[in-house]
């Protein structure tokens, strides 16, 4: 989910010194509008890690924009006045009217993340407190507010760096206190429930976006251009009704970076090297699967990737070290009309085995927000509402104590036109090229913007995405072994649930 | 909210065998219909108290419908196939395909539920459950499920003759298991779990229909009429989305019985009396609201009622009692313009009185599912959306430790009229009656209906309507101020939250 927010997203500064004076322009053009308009408040939280610049970022927004239609409101520790009366009174005091900004820094979502960090609430109390802020926010887009929620993040040694940085300065000190380095010890703690927080109310009337906190100028650029765009899109269709299809907003690609093009698709592994870890990796595939612990655990492993990223071979190569009594392949093709006539999920729910099994997935529940997406075999509204199902999909299959093994197999364009060429030449390789493949080809960019989308959005602690550097298919069918070694092995040494 | 199932309602047999034929006859074209279009699953839940016929009521549906189109599955205690998999892949391999129709008897709810009762999990398991639930059903109405959830009810005297009738007969005795009685031993706790479930369950898309469940007749047909009309609605509008305008059909009303036709205006105080409780009552009152535990508590007491039903004297009868400093009544009216710009709620949160407090609003946020419902002054969607809103508002005031105290004022049509009349020829009451009033009073039906409707969705346990007969303004005053005192003293008692 962070994966996106830890590339090191960066503008320079004179990208930005460009970019800014026009952005601010089209700012204070769409409050003009909205103000006119008078028809709907935008309400805006700020939330995220110590040092990622949430403060600074607020500044820079009230700088930038009309001060006489915005109001930002530092929500720290309530009055005794705001005490003295339920929880959410001190935010619908402070809740902009039609035609205005709100900025809130701080929100109804931070003392139930600092309370479950510092274990002060359980997990289920977190669960209650972001039912009522979904509700909340459910009510208030109802009511035709637009709702855009930030996440700050930095990754843990950014965040060391960024709060010694602002500690050394005598002009930025202040800044630092006691209780950022406190919540920074804390800080596997706030990730973990952070990311629970983000994939539990993320909701399609009021998404969080990610945003790294690291860069001043990458930061400021994005979050102005997506509450820009936000505003824009509502204003053009300020009658038509919300949450049909709003969701989490793509980041705008101001950097040209992302997961995808940042993997080192150079990885090799020689052939020596190759058959010795094979060996070894599937001799200790082979003994888990064959440990009697596995018996209390159930493996989805599900694999994702590039037409000819090597999907096939790596299955074998794990079919290889299995049981055939105790493991299925289910290849994902077009839906029967028995499945077509159920819900979208409904025929991956069919296929999930029973304990002690391995089941693995040669393309799966994915392909709504992959190829369905990109091909519009689906209305966008559905593949949006498809990364919360099927995050909540895969939490189940968690919480029953199954291990969901997630790969996607990444190969460099020239890779794939290399094997798409060598597929039409050798003959028993033939059917493995259709035309479709290369339809799909001239749509390279849309797809990977779908993948990244998809990491971002599904990538949970529960249920992580590897990316796995395809172009070496040895190097690939090892990385893939290693991962599903170990996370069996994690799963059989956790503690019964 | 179970106000309305408790009434005794009761269909005889001539009017039963005259209305059945032609329901079945048309539910059999509905389904015949939905097969053809095969557009739609329609999903029926079934669950209540023991005794309240679910299983008969069900057996019914089959006799009358075509089995070709429909599956009916007893979720009885899970398999061992079952258990080695996520708890909801049972439900998922019985979901009836587009075109046809499932019927669940029990249904996820059923073991959260049971749980919680025996008080093997608390009530955060219990809205962790909940809100797993809910996110399942949204996502089959998104797929374009119909569904529909009925809770079969019985008073605990009810239930306990019903029990007792079945065990005496040794043609039914065998249906009354031990776990019946045993469940009858917790009713009132499995009452008020129940009660929750379904206010926290109760979704536009996914609405529970609480139905009587003590007379075969009633329920039968009841819940048959429902099932038809539901169907038809989405058979109409095939191509529409769902969720804008679905919420808990109103009950079909069968049997000319409603809360508000069986209330006994014909209650009356004397003089004598009036004036001794009231003196008893108002001197409770000052010695609660100045007992220094009074400090720790917050009310709010909320008048509804007909016109001129006597809410201002009421009221002013409660403030004779109270310390100035301390109490706050608030008339509502049309909104303000700065009102107008916020969401429905906002002018209501604003008025949210500090600890020690009593804030008393002359008519209330129940405007928008009375007044506005009923003249059209906002949309289906918005009314129908805000039952739930304002429950959600109203467990938060609980929370809160505020004592929401709700009032209904009933008079008969003819005292009103007589009332009007009334403030028409006595000069200093001409400006209590308006055309408004007139106007009202054209559209009775639709504002019984209206009332109805808000008890049953809004009478929870933690904040419960008490409805008044206020044909006899002294009858009314004394029971309001009882209720006032009775609730605040219970809230004094019960230990810090």
């Amino acid at each position: 989910m962070f994966e996106s927010a830890e590339l090191g997203h960066k503008i320079d500064k004179e990208t930005y010194d460009r970019e800014v004076p026009p952005l601010r322009a089209a700012l204070l053009d769409a409050q003009m509008d909205m103000a006119k308009l008078a028809k709907f408040p935008v309400i805006i939280l700020v939330g995220g890690v110590d040092g990622a610049g949430r403060g600074e970022t607020v500044n820079l927004l009230n700088e930038w924009m009309d001060p006489r239609y915005l109001q930002t409101h530092g929500m720290g520790d309530p009055s005794d006045e705001e005490l003295d009366r339920p929880m959410m009174w001190r935010f619908w005091r402070e809740l902009p009217p039609k035609g205005q900004i709100g900025i809130f820094l701080g929100s109804w979502y931070t003392w139930p993340i600092i309370n479950r960090v510092q274990g002060i609430s359980k997990t289920a109390d977190l669960d209650q407190s972001l039912e009522r802020a979904r509700r909340l926010e459910t009510m208030l887009a109802d009511e035709g507010a637009l709702i855009l929620k930030f996440w700050m993040h930095l990754s843990r040694e950014k965040q060391e760096k960024r709060l010694k940085v602002l500690e050394k300065d005598p002009k930025t000190r202040w800044r630092v206190t006691e209780r950022d380095w406190e919540h920074y010890k804390k800080y596997d703690k706030f990730r973990t429930v952070g990311e629970s927080v983000i994939r539990h109310t993320s909701t399609a009337e009021a998404p969080w976006t990610i945003i790294e906190g690291y860069d001043p100028h990458y930061r400021s650029l994005t979050i102005g251009k997506i509450i820009l765009d936000a505003i824009r899109k509502r204003l053009d269709d300020a009658d038509q009704k919300i949450s049909d299809v709003s969701a989490p907003p793509p980041l705008p690609s101001i950097d040209n970076l992302n997961i995808i093009k940042s993997l080192d698709l150079k990885q090799k592994l020689d052939k020596k090297t190759y058959q010795d870890e094979l060996e070894k990796y599937q001799g200790k595939l082979a003994l888990l699967t064959r440990n009697p612990k596995f018996k209390k655990i159930t493996v989805i492993a599900m694999f994702e990737g590039n037409d000819a990223a090597g999907k096939g071979g790596a299955i074998r190569r794990i079919t290889g070290a299995l049981d055939a009594r105790y493991y299925n392949v289910i290849p994902v093709a077009a839906p029967t009309e028995e499945e077509r006539a159920q819900p979208y999920l409904w025929r991956f729910w069919r296929h999930i085995p029973r304990r002690g099994r391995v089941t693995i997935f040669d393309r799966s529940w994915y392909g709504r927000v992959l190829v369905e997406r990109v091909e519009k075999y689906c209305s966008e509204a559905d593949w949006m509402r498809a990364y919360s199902e099927i995050n909540d999909f895969e939490a189940q299959l968690v919480r029953h104590n199954i291990v969901v093994v997630k790969f996607w197999l990444t190969i460099s364009q020239e890779e794939q036109l290399r094997r798409f060429k060598e597929r039409e030449a050798i003959a028993f390789k033939h059917f493995k090229i259709t035309p479709d493949d290369w339809r799909n080809r001239e749509k390279w960019t849309e797809y990977e913007q779908a993948v990244c989308d998809m990491v971002d959005r599904t990538s949970t602690e529960i249920a992580p995405w590897t990316l796995v550097e395809a172009n070496d298919k040895n190097f690939a069918r090892i990385k893939i072994l290693k991962t599903l070694c170990a996370q069996i092995e994690a799963a059989m040494q956790k503690k019964e649930p």
